[in-house]
């Protein structure tokens, strides 16, 4: 952790990876993250995977670094409290990240009643009210039909939920940009995000909508070659499988050196009346220039193959399995300064992420364990609500609130 | 645009896909993003998708919004007008973000000799000083071994440059937070951040290295089934394929209301020994699901699935080709508000993406497009360097930077 946002407080009503992540972000930046949840935990509390006994690894490293308060949400005191706490005095407070349906009493025209400068940050489905994943969401712009082996026509659906990690990023630059407003004009304001304009916008930003409007032509179905320069999945000579990309000058040049191919692919190039120092002419005969590369690189054994690929500042790296990462990759362990081994409540201990930025002033600690449920509750009732140990002990005997489970 | 950023100054030096990206979300939100490249362009002006004539459409949308300053970076006036341009005075101004090579004359040590307060953020390739793209750190984290049809073991490559973009989004967090540091405090700083490092911490993030340590599993290769609850593709009576999910309880009741199935599923449960309302029951009898689901969504035309689905509140949506999209989907028209047609220089006019927040207190005005090579020189050197015409004349005649093409 990081403490560059030290001071900032953001009051979290979310579920599932856009909304939670984006407040863990925060919190990595040593934000004040306070998740609030029903009293036996939100939708997302047994998101898989989890462990043996149930306890959810997937809700531990979404709400790293959080304090969470445990409320009934369903009665009017409970609501209260959220809506004070949301709504708490200080120029670093008054910041509600949401991606609950935020209507009625959390609607941002009634909490705003009570603090007019608030930032209320709302993640939805899509901008028609709908709901959308991460799936759903992929599917309809168009990624499960151009990814996956060529020779293959069916639709192959992300694994990684890149959408849900695009928008909890997203949220944050929101929540960042409307508080620094804020400070500087005094003014507060609705933000709102949907999960599929994100996908959208990304579809028009890395050019597939101009492509198809201008050059008339779509992304076709490419395999594991990389668009618009070289790049491919090739195997050594002792079965691993690596991806090699020449997309700039530099690489292209030195995949040549490093293979002793220049000769044939200059060959290649007059018979074709190709320019390989153009990106778009080495993609148009990408499958030539692999049928070169192919029995070269099936020579090497992959430490040879390793050498001869730093030597000449070629970019590649090896497939690797999740559990080879993990287990056998030491950029996965404490070796990289972002993982540090600490202990997540009811899991265990094992190495977990930080967020992976570097402040050259500020010391990186440990990253924060995430809270178990209604950790925080009565310190949270004592510190930013200000009530007495008179009252906290009330609203617990009135179920109003809970503290963690023993 | 919403201008909720203006009046802040970052001054860019990069190329491809993560950093440029991060300076359009800025523009995007009204930050003055002054982009220097060689005179010629930098090494992705020629980044696929191009048009007929070799114009980028994928560099102008990278683009958007930012002014260009183009100028010779191997001579020392040009790189001393790059510093006085990354230096120059204001609270607003005095950011630096690249992916360029931050050595010599752009090491942040040499620039902060001119502004000891200078804010500089660099996205570099992986922790050990290493190139990365977007493809060999995917092939790393272990993606491909568990995207694709689960017949077939062949690794599958994102086609989505996923890393990219999240790089992008938090290196405009990492900014954002510095900003803000330096505002409140004085001091400024050097941020880092590798593209290695954003997947690796993403890999502990969603569970994927706590799953590994505390369970001694890895995912595996599910083909399009969703992980840890119930989702997959399926077929519609016309030949549409849509992607259906029920992770929460009340999107799986749904999907049983809609399709008829709660007595032949409630049978399953009882068969299995399993409890549908748990997610990861879901998961566990997710063939036997599908294959109940399959034949009833095989019965119904898409435009009567639809209209049971939505009725129900089920999260669903079909899967389209990119051309669809672009073409026949209002969400992707100008109909959506995050798009408007506006003339791309040298490309043509098209519906061109805005940063999809939405801000309550701003007008949101049409995107900026991009810039032409150099076409802000000038003004550059006249409203942040001061220059008078004459030592802009100077400059142009010396060959030290260069305005638009002609």
């Amino acid at each position: 952790m990081q403490a560059i946002l030290k001071g900032l407080r953001i009051v979290e009503g979310s579920a599932f990876i856009a909304a939670p992540m984006c407040g863990m972000t925060l919190a990595g930046l040593g934000a004040d993250v306070i998740r609030f949840d029903q009293l036996e935990g939100g939708i997302d509390y047994r998101r898989w995977p989890v462990t043996a006994d149930n306890t959810s690894i997937y809700w531990a490293e979404m709400n790293k670094g959080k304090r969470s308060f445990a409320v009934d949400l369903k009665s009017p005191a409970g609501r209260e409290l959220v809506t004070e706490l949301i709504c708490a005095e200080g120029a670093d407070a008054g910041i509600f990240s949401t991606n609950l349906p935020a209507r009625g009493w959390l609607a941002y025209d009634s909490l705003r009643q009570r603090r007019p400068d608030l930032v209320q940050h709302e993640i939805v489905g899509d901008r028609h009210g709908g709901t959308a994943l991460d799936y759903t969401v992929n599917a309809k712009v168009g990624f499960p039909f151009i990814t996956g082996p060529a020779d293959d026509v069916r639709p192959v659906n992300h694994v990684l939920p890149a959408w849900d990690i695009a928008t909890a990023y997203l949220a944050a630059i929101g929540i960042l940009a409307a508080e620094r407003h804020r400070r500087l004009t005094g003014e507060g304001q609705q933000v709102k995000l949907a999960l599929a304009d994100v996908a959208l916008a990304a579809m028009g930003h890395l050019g597939y909508v101009g492509e198809v409007h201008i050059n008339g032509t779509s992304r076709e179905r490419h395999g594991n070659y990389l668009y618009g320069a070289f790049g491919r999945d090739f195997i050594t000579a002792d079965g691993a499988r690596v991806m090699v990309i020449a997309v700039s000058g530099k690489q292209w040049q030195g995949l040549l050196e490093a293979t002793g191919l220049a000769g044939a692919v200059a060959e290649l190039a007059a018979r074709l009346a190709l320019d390989f120092s153009r990106e778009g002419d080495r993609f148009a005969a990408r499958h030539e220039l692999a049928a070169l590369l192919e029995p070269w690189i099936f020579r090497q054994p992959l430490a040879r193959l390793a050498k001869a690929f730093d030597e000449c500042g070629i970019c590649w790296d090896r497939y690797q399995t999740v559990t080879d990462l993990v287990l056998h990759d030491a950029d996965c362990s404490e070796d990289n300064p972002i993982f540090t081994r600490i202990a997540q409540p009811g899991i265990g201990t094992y190495p977990v992420p930080d967020q992976p930025m570097y402040f050259s002033q500020l010391t990186r600690t440990a990253p924060q364990p995430a809270p178990r449920l209604g950790q925080h509750t009565d310190q949270i009732l004592a510190d930013v609500l200000k009530l007495d140990s008179a009252a906290i002990g009330r609203l617990h005997d009135q179920g109003v609130v809970a503290g963690p489970e023993s």
